[in-house]
């Protein structure tokens, strides 16, 4: 019987790298970005203003930091000036899976949110 | 007929008060910190051990934002000294659902992440 070295994924782990993923998956911009990839393919600035509010140097390091992660694909066009069409990945379209329904709940939850609010308010 | 104001919440405005509970839900620490919750009971001390790498101040503004938005219940035994107790609200155990399965599929794919990586540094 051979034995294989397995390595153990922890997020609760300080120096785990699945923690810096997570972070990029669930950060500020990573979760947006990944939810707009999830209705379709888009050029940089068509991205930048679905997801108000990012700045370009933010949407860029996002962008590279889930492209290294394997979850985005970035595609550049040969023309003058050369384009760059996003997609996601596989990987990137089973995280946004998991993230997309998560924002649905989220926004639909929020009457309670805003109760809970006005409750801590009045304590 | 009557008509209702309906607020619509969308996390993609930038001033949308949803994004900011998203962010509290899905921060750096924030993400862990339900995790751990859906767990059971912690006392802080407890809950900072187990989110290994987080300082008493940013654990104390993350589960106050979380306790704020109606995620977490914080319970104070009158005890010398007092000692809370943290729990999930039913609100924060439906975002804990959908958060628990999202760092459990993040932990099997890191293989493939790992690889994702190694073929971005090596073009």
């Amino acid at each position: 019987m051979e034995e294989f070295e397995r390595i153990v994924y922890d997020v609760f782990a300080k120096r785990c790298t699945s923690r810096e993923t997570l972070e990029h998956l669930t950060g500020r911009w990573g979760i947006l970005v990944l939810a707009a990839l999830s209705e379709g393919t888009y050029r940089f600035n068509e991205l930048r203003r679905r997801v108000d509010g990012v700045s370009d140097k933010m949407l860029s390091q996002t962008l590279q930091a889930l492209e290294r992660d394997g979850m985005v694909l970035r595609v550049v066009e040969q023309t003058i000036p050369p384009k760059s069409e996003y997609s996601l990945t596989p990987l990137g379209a089973e995280a946004a899976d998991r993230l997309v329904p998560l924002i649905h709940w989220l926004e639909s939850r929020m009457p309670e949110v805003a109760e809970a609010r006005e409750r801590y308010q009045g304590r």
